[in-house]
């Protein structure tokens, strides 16, 4: 069994990122600059947009976090959005999701310029992904071909089973491993809350990413001997043991599903950070595309 | 067994068509206008075009066939592309696949006017029907979706296998039935030349559609008792008795599959007609939000 190390994968990544930005500054460009948006203060979104920042200085990148209080109305927000597509000093942006109810998060994600929409979250940049031409892909997904990709994982005629079909990760996962690319060429099996017999379906899977969102969610009967298991979830689970008040817990039972795996990404440690790391290097490709 | 009949759905249709055109026009406002650009003279591709315009008269659309000589250099046909988005009289156009081997096709399809895009191939008609956003869906998809949705054939919880991963058919359909809506909220697996064990997985399924253009590929022994097929192939296979010299054959072989079948497509009058209809129904579409 083999331990996915997407922590150390994406530090081996951000020496690379750092390297290009090094090469570009010494030459005289300026470096990519990355723009975060955060509204309101929820601690997890705080955190999640404070470590992307804290990515970007690593790599030499310059970074800005806008933040706003969440009184803030759809109109100010989309005005923001203008000012950002307009600024010429600035490569990249994400608008860090949920958004206060009162705002359409489909007019906010529609007036994103494509161009700079390093999430991959613009209906234009899907529509490049699933036609194989050059996009930003989502983080998540990006990540996750990355980690494979390092580790020459073999994903071609295998049957991969998704678990999940939100728009940032198991449907564009789902597109990604079925296409004629390494990795890919997997037949894909795209499952959800309508599922009917889901346990045989992964027992059947030598590929299976778990991306519904519920702690330890894949137990080991449900996960066949040499499977190849990424976990996307990560959710806060209330321990008292710990100084933070909790603990992270993936979408697999880890401990029973490791012993049977020939791959597996842990949590943390696994697709977290190599989400961050898409973001930088989709970044970097927004830099040198239209910078 | 109940037969799918795509010719008749798709007169109906026509006639719903038809009678919001006729209400269109009483009410002073011009028809919708459709182009449909051939380039060459292929005799299949010919046949297709001529289906299409003869279909917008059916209907009362205004239809323009352009023909250009396949010596036409790409530029010049951008700049016909170019005119055709600047038409404020015209609604939606196709460019009749394949083009020469001189163009790139990549290249034509990202300077069609996505507003105009009624074949919905362009990446931000794609991406949009990947997010659920309003869109132009792909003609042969959104054909069967139609189909599906007229027959009220129940599809939520159904185990959907889709043969072929083209851009086109196989890709989309595969999004669009596990999608939460209705056709839709299947369990999805997308199968393709690499897929392994394709019998068996067929054998499982209860939706299965076929589009991988190899005539009469799906057999009775592939198929379970009750399944739903739907039949996207048509091919021209040489055929002395015919006056036309061929016959026309789908993906599955129709004589031995259709008895164990609750839903089954023919070939012809099954999916075809459903594709013409909805390269209309995008148009009057278009006509209504743009024109």
């Amino acid at each position: 069994m083999t331990i996915l190390d997407g922590l150390a994968t994406s530090k081996q990544i951000k020496h690379e990122i750092a390297f290009s930005v090094t090469e570009m500054v010494s030459s005289g460009s300026r470096p990519p600059h990355l723009a975060a948006v955060l509204v309101g203060d929820d601690g997890a979104s705080l955190t999640y947009v404070t470590s992307k920042v804290k990515s970007c200085e690593e790599v030499g990148f310059r970074s800005t976090l806008i933040r706003r209080n969440s009184t803030i109305t759809e109109n100010e927000l989309l005005a923001l959005i203008a000012n950002l597509n307009n600024d010429a000093e600035l490569d990249g942006y994400i608008i860090q999701l949920p958004l206060p109810s009162h705002i359409n998060e489909k007019n906010v994600l529609l007036a994103v310029d494509p161009r700079k929409d390093v999430d991959g979250f613009h209906p234009e940049n899907v529509g490049r992904m699933v036609l194989g031409l050059p996009c930003y892909l989502p983080a998540t997904p990006g990540g996750i071909l990355e980690l494979l990709k390092r580790y020459d994982v073999q994903t071609e005629g295998k049957h991969c089973v998704v678990i999940g079909r939100s728009h940032i990760v198991g449907l564009p996962m789902s597109i990604l491993l079925q296409r004629n690319a390494n990795p890919g060429n997997c037949t894909v099996t795209i499952t959800h809350s309508k599922t009917k017999g889901l346990e045989e379906i992964c027992r059947n899977a030598d590929i299976i990413i778990a991306a519904l969102g519920r702690p330890e969610f894949l137990k080991a009967e449900m996960v066949k001997e040499g499977a190849i298991v990424i976990d996307v979830g990560i959710t806060r689970i209330p321990d008292d043991t710990k100084k933070s008040g909790f603990r992270l817990a993936g979408d697999v039972d880890f401990t029973a599903v490791a012993p049977k795996c020939s791959f597996i990404t842990p949590v943390p440690g696994g697709v977290g950070p190599m989400t961050i790391v898409t973001l930088l290097s989709n970044t970097l490709q927004a830099r040198v595309l239209h910078g």
